[in-house]
């Protein structure tokens, strides 16, 4: 461990005072105070990795308030899992601080641990240091071998849905940035959507069994509809009349620009999988279980790349790649 | 996944450029690339999980190389996991850069996969994004469950033990910030020590069915055996006479300056532990085996805190609590 002569209030005491509270896992069996997290994966299952830093300015505007922002962090960091079908099992924070602001900490902490809690995560490392504000999450989770989603496994003729509705993340954040000025019931949905996603755990348990590729949608669904093409070799049909955009979205900004949010504004953290015509009956109750909204907006095609449709016939689409911190950094 | 804007070369190009190679681990199931890495740990072992990040300027000198950097971060981390008799395995990097440097790039991922390579790491997820200079590294080892090494343990009567010497790395930083000048032969095993050491992974595993307790030295001998004393409920008594220290540092300070160092410099990354009488035997058997010196400093005690001796009477010690970057930051 690097030497923690670094927070001016001691590294030792933030971490725990804010960041130790009685561990909760039965497979934690050393959390947080020795040199390394001890944890214990149930057999037959396999561990998942994922990784995430959000610096100031750069991922969330610097005046963020610290409870959306250690939701958010968690969130993403599970949206990961969700598209892979695991569930959330322990995670390590590693918090870089301008300084000790103990509201600002209290506030963070609050919030970070009852995400942790209503998912079941447990803190299980964290390293505090002084600096800009950044925060790096690595989240683990668990599923059984074998039952895992990858981005690679789409299959020719196979049929393309996501959950939920896009674009609504983006206009949150125009709202935020006075990009869009609007009454605060019309408002409200929006940022709501953008400080804080659902991660989709129910539905990305659900589709273990069901989905030929999967992942969750966070540059936006022209760019990460490409990497599952890539992976799997494939090309895609996308018809634009299909994108589902919600009555809030569509209220507030007109018919195209809701369509440039919800394909390239990023940040909806829905999931977006693929599934073979035969389990097709098989996902209509598999997601009305998880309680999972969705809709079928395209199909694997041979060849590369998206084509996109509307009413059936091929159209050209500039995507103005939408750069949510242009201003900001 | 955080969404990928923030690099101007583009992030996806920095991760697969520089920080991906041919996966040499058959426990990866799936490297970077997916929305988490996918890992397989083996039967009737436990995880460990430690997390470490390094801020410019805070942990590091603005001025380090970036192939210096690399090996302490990887160092830094596999020595928690040599202090709990780990094996290391899989990490991520989370690395934030001011600017998209080639050459910097090119020489920091260099020396990354050859520590990699060297202890049998496997590099399984990563995130860069833009920002002041900063890295996260998130260290994961197996070891079989009930053979862990915790910082509680150590009994009344247990002897306490260090590996290598102690105060070299304090020493080397000293010549790093100009604050001592020495011939460069002198100097060169000093700066050695503090910008590579070399985790000791063999002897954390050779300690597995002989310690009662261990950690590694990053704080310095007197604040990382307080962790010991207090996770364990006992007190110490260390003999002054029997610190370690160099023949390298012997002949560039003063004793007196060179037991400062030793005690309270930090970043010697050696491992502190305790053994018990019945186990001393053995324990000369397995540190010989693993190629590690060691010496015996003191014992444990009943009551709390760390007894200083010298020449077998109790003295009074003011530690200076050296603090390495006070004038960086």
């Amino acid at each position: 461990m690097w030497p923690h002569y670094v927070m001016g209030t001691g590294e030792f005491s933030i971490i725990k005072r804010y960041f130790t509270r009685p561990n909760q896992r039965k497979d934690v069996i050393c959390g947080v105070g020795d040199d390394a997290a001890v944890l214990k994966l149930p057999e037959g299952n396999q561990l998942l990795v994922s990784t995430d830093t959000l610096v100031s300015g750069v991922h969330f505007l610097p005046d963020i308030e610290p409870g959306d922002l250690a939701y958010k962090a968690v969130a993403v960091n599970l949206s990961d899992l969700a598209a892979m079908g695991a569930e959330p099992a322990w995670m390590t924070l590693a918090i870089t601080l301008p300084e000790a602001d103990e509201e600002w900490l209290e506030a963070f902490s609050a919030s970070l641990f009852e995400i942790c809690q209503y998912y079941g995560l447990a803190l299980v490392g964290g390293d505090t240091t002084r600096g800009p504000l950044s925060l790096t999450i690595t989240m683990h989770g668990q599923a059984p071998a074998g039952r895992i989603l990858y981005r690679a496994g789409a299959r020719v003729g196979d049929w393309l849905f996501v959950t939920g509705t896009l674009g609504d993340s983006a206009a949150g954040l125009m709202c935020l940035q006075d990009e869009l000025q609007l009454p605060s019931p019309l408002r409200r949905p929006l940022v709501n959507k953008h400080l804080r996603p659902r991660p989709k755990m129910l539905a990305g348990r659900a589709l273990r069994n069901l989905a030929s590729s999967c992942l969750d949608l966070s540059d936006g669904l022209a760019t990460d509809l490409s990497h599952i093409l890539t992976a799997s070799g494939v090309g895609a049909v996308v018809e634009l009349d299909q994108i589902p955009i919600s009555a809030s979205l569509k209220s507030v900004v007109e018919p195209e620009q809701a369509l440039q949010l919800a394909l390239a504004g990023g940040e909806d953290y829905e999931l977006l999988f693929t599934v073979p015509e035969a389990q097709k009956g098989a996902l209509a109750t598999a997601m009305s279980e998880a309680g999972t909204s969705y809709h079928c907006i395209g199909q694997i095609t041979n060849g590369s790349g998206i084509q996109f449709r509307r009413e059936g016939e091929p159209v050209e689409l500039t995507l103005s790649g939408y750069n949510h911190f242009k201003d900001a950094v």
